[in-house]
């Protein structure tokens, strides 16, 4: 007998899960419906830009601490006992709040345990005369992937609902033991391959910049949060972009380490446990509102990173002393510029914010900008990692939706594919073929002379994190860009620069050139304007992909605040670049 | 029909590589055979050590140049033109000729390349007015694995002899690049999984200290290389501990780092390319007749390492400036002893040499020893390796082999299978189990605090290279004290500490206690007084390993170097401890 489908066991466990999340919410911290925005989304609302809303409904003091500190000056605050812990992690938990009533960014708000966690850092102060540790006080979100003790780590999966976590995740109980709180976890996408963060069980979470565009997936959640500045440090984890991608939809920072810089274990099974370390392997990584604070915080992560988890490595965060030195003749940072990576159009706003960028560091007299030809090795890699990710055939995943009789996600109905886990013959052949498109990488760095030597030419490339603007929702595309440099295990990450204004839509202006490929015609359409009204991309956010060799994690951060310090001050100056 | 056991494909192969790999050696480098040991070797004729052999066959000044040298030395006296690369050269190949018509350590020689090389060294030198690379003129052996251009690799495989390799591998390019100078690829086992270098194209190679056992494996050739000081570097590679064990059974500094320090990349295809990449994978490391040889090599390539390898990361070599810091309180540097691994019991001698390093070290004032029981991950950590390296059945081995119609040398014959290539399922639950030793083998590093903070507290352990002395010939056993360092990938070094003497043997004694596994059954065999003459170690090397975490692979040469002249200057003073 056919249980119709209102009856379909996910149902009621989503029905629960949501009531539940909804009374971790104290009613004073209710906002007035009239704050709102409207559903369905429809062109005719606008964006229906919600980011100013939170100083609406916080007192004064709550605004002061949510939106006047850097990770730096808001620790240095509490561990000179200027501001108690309590109070910013009250400040927090209540942005928190108002933010998942606009956008729906929270599965697990954890805001009691945050408010005891910090009640307890005061006392620990108070009595020792000195903080509990480093990040005593900072207020982290993290993805829902992660374990946190007593809590479920669903990933909106109702299968996995009302199991919760017996022990924190290595990367939590690292962050806890540095004084650090955890205030909530945020919501991810249906089987954390798309890149809309909605699922059966939590919903959509809404971009808070425009209603109309995707919040971006599957850290789509923190990346909310980070740009509602409801946290100061999101963690989340990318393999085809999932850190760097909600950065960009969002217009925050995303940074993406090579493996081994953070602790990866503890986090939801949804692929079995250690197919990830034989074919591609997923990385922990932070978002922030700004470059320093995740220098900051990763300076106090990575040299403790190998005390807690398995896969990571020792390393200071202080190795690059004083002036950044780069391969330039006289020490200049060399930049390369990478554009089209042969598989997907740059769409002209991603052009030109590139060009722009360019334009802006070749006149820095520090920075020396080249432009850098698509490897082959680059284009072949998204194909390749398609192949890597895909080699466990969903099996798995297919049984957890199975189980609770859950229907796709509607990015997911065309997409999913449930077939069987691969052969460790062909897994190898794809790892071979993995190392000799890593060689010719290599190359893009270096240059040799007329005996054979080689010399470092490039200290990092600047590329895009799309070839597209933040799309409308469900119709993001062409994960190549940001997927390729969790294959070569680059470090990269995402700077926010502008948003797009009107002169880049180019309206009425057909797209030249033709498609690269699949994952071009999905990308063009987004150009296409009998496929979308170009003002919809209007104020949201475009941005920029800073990419290094492996294990240059200090270094790509340092090039990251060059960067942003650089545009930024040129911002300030000039409206645009000629 | 059946071909006659002597007419099997292999045998003219051998017999014609054998040929001209005597050819290589000129009429003048012959040695009297008066000074050759006798076959085969027998208890009655004694150990036949012929290390000092080359001292009565070279000139003056080729046993000055190849005797009376470090690294350092060598390479500034080079560079000062104090002497020439091509005597340099010409010195180490004339003793590399000599130690392998006592040992049978070469599979090809490169004499006449050598000298080539060194004379546009000499003459770069005096046209520039500079080195070539900071490895001007030094000599380096190589296993015979790594591709050089030109030459086969052919690991003692009949079905690879002939196909020269069309390219270098990636870190002998390096090598090249920095003014390295190859003067010989080098013996190995069939399969490279024996620890007896034995090989149906090339022979067996023999220990120059005693001819009764065995000179290791699977880079046997380097370890004899070194000891026979006819290089002053070489490369090897480690899975099983084939840099380790070589070192131990020749009496010779081994260094196996972590990966990604050193590229491995353009050796003999063993086992299906891209395979160890999702299992485990095998390293490439150094052998050197001293801790500070391995220390400045390293300092060279580290920091160049990542332009050539696509499999490696960039890291400076300087890391550590001045004084090395420990955990201890004060700075100490703290080393923790690990005995019995739980699957095979120490030898008198292994638990004697181990105790006396630890009570040497225990009183240095800038060293702190404590005991580390057993972790119950090291215990489980062999089998686990066993099952990891054997995923892909032996079967691209198995087909090598009988191209050719091979014979499996002595140790092999109760030992190698071939089965079918595993399931991926099978290799993700062994990966997720591996996961979890790694996790609790952390434990051992650090200390954990009342709050649930975490210190580090300990800088590195020492811990046997093998749970037996250097065996006879054949009788190898127990890999467990060196596999699971590539497992967990852990840098790991060998340190020869002192030769066994006749108090070392307790004979008559026999040994307490019981087997705790099969591989405890046959180390314990030789121990047995009824299997072995137990004098047949006497005069054998005994050794040490010590050991760090990932990637702290210059933290444990500086280490090696430390323990290293804490021992050297006891055992100046005294004969033994007490």
């Amino acid at each position: 007998m056919a249980i119709p489908a209102s009856e379909a066991p996910w149902v009621p466990i989503a029905r629960r899960k949501q009531l539940e999340r909804d009374s971790c919410i104290p009613s004073h911290w209710r906002i007035p419906s009239s704050y709102l925005p409207k559903d369905p989304p429809l062109f005719e609302d606008g964006p229906q830009n919600v980011l100013g809303v939170p100083r609406r409904v916080l007192s004064a003091e709550e605004t002061d601490i949510t939106e006047n500190y850097t990770v730096s000056t808001l620790l240095e605050a509490i561990s000179n006992q200027k501001i108690s812990a309590e109070r910013v992690i009250g400040a927090f938990c209540h942005r928190a709040a108002v933010a998942h009533q606009l956008t729906n960014c929270l599965t697990e708000p954890l805001f009691k345990q945050a408010a005891e966690r910090a009640k307890f850092l005061d006392s620990y102060l108070k009595e020792h005369g000195a903080t509990f540790g480093p990040l005593h006080g900072l207020p982290v979100s993290v993805k829902d992937t992660f374990d946190v003790q007593g809590v479920d780590s669903s990933t909106g999966l109702a299968a996995y609902c009302y199991k919760p976590a017996i022990k924190n995740a290595p990367l939590v109980d690292l962050l806890l033991s540095l004084g650090a709180v955890i205030v909530a976890k945020t919501n991810v996408p249906q089987t954390l391959s798309s890149l809309d963060s909605i699922n059966n069980v939590f919903g959509r979470t809404m971009n808070p910049i425009n209603r109309l565009c995707t919040a971006g997936g599957s850290s789509g959640g923190e990346g909310v949060m980070i740009a509602m500045k409801s946290s100061l440090i999101g963690v989340g984890t990318d393999l085809g972009g999932s850190v760097r991608i909600p950065a960009m939809t969002n217009g925050v920072y995303g940074f993406k380490p090579s493996n081994s810089r953070l602790p990866y274990g503890g986090q939801a099974v949804l692929v079995p446990d250690g197919m990830t370390r034989s074919s591609v392997q997923p990385v922990a990584g932070l978002l922030a509102q700004r470059a320093d604070d995740i220098s900051y915080v990763m300076n106090e992560l990575v040299p403790r990173a190998s005390l807690w988890g398995e896969d990571c490595v020792f390393g200071q965060w202080s190795d690059i002393q004083g002036r950044l030195q780069g391969a330039g003749p006289n020490g200049e940072i060399v930049i390369g510029v990478l554009r089209c990576d042969g598989n997907c159009t740059l769409l002209p706003p991603i052009q030109k914010i590139l060009s722009e960028v360019a334009a802006i560091l070749g006149q820095h007299p520090d920075i020396k900008v080249v432009e850098v030809s698509t490897p082959p090795a680059w284009t072949e890699a998204q194909s390749l990692m398609n192949r890597l990710i895909g080699i466990d055939g969903a099996v798995l995943m297919g049984e957890l939706l199975k189980s609770a009789q859950e229907p796709l996600v509607p990015w997911m109905q065309s997409r999913f594919k449930i077939s069987e886990v691969g052969q460790l013959t062909e897994l190898a052949q794809l790892q071979a073929r993995r190392a000799e498109l890593e060689y010719e990488m290599l190359q893009i760095w270096s240059e040799v002379d007329n005996y054979g030597r080689r010399a470092r030419r490039l200290d990092a490339v600047i590329c895009p994190v799309a070839p597209h603007p933040v799309p409308e929702i469900d119709r993001y595309h062409a994960l190549g860009y940001t997927s390729s440099f969790v294959m070569f295990d680059y470090p990269a990450g995402t700077i926010p620069i502008r948003d797009v204004v009107e002169q880049d839509l180019e309206l009425g202006q057909p797209l030249a050139g033709r498609s690269l490929s699949i994952w071009d015609d999905g990308s063009r359409e987004l150009w296409d304007e009998k496929s979308v009204n170009r003002k919809v991309y209007l104020g949201t956010p475009l941005s920029v992909q800073v990419v290094v060799p492996r294990l240059e994690d200090e270094k790509l951060v340092r090039i990251m605040e060059l960067i942003d310090k650089v545009v930024k001050a040129h911002f300030a100056n000039h409206k645009f670049v000629s």
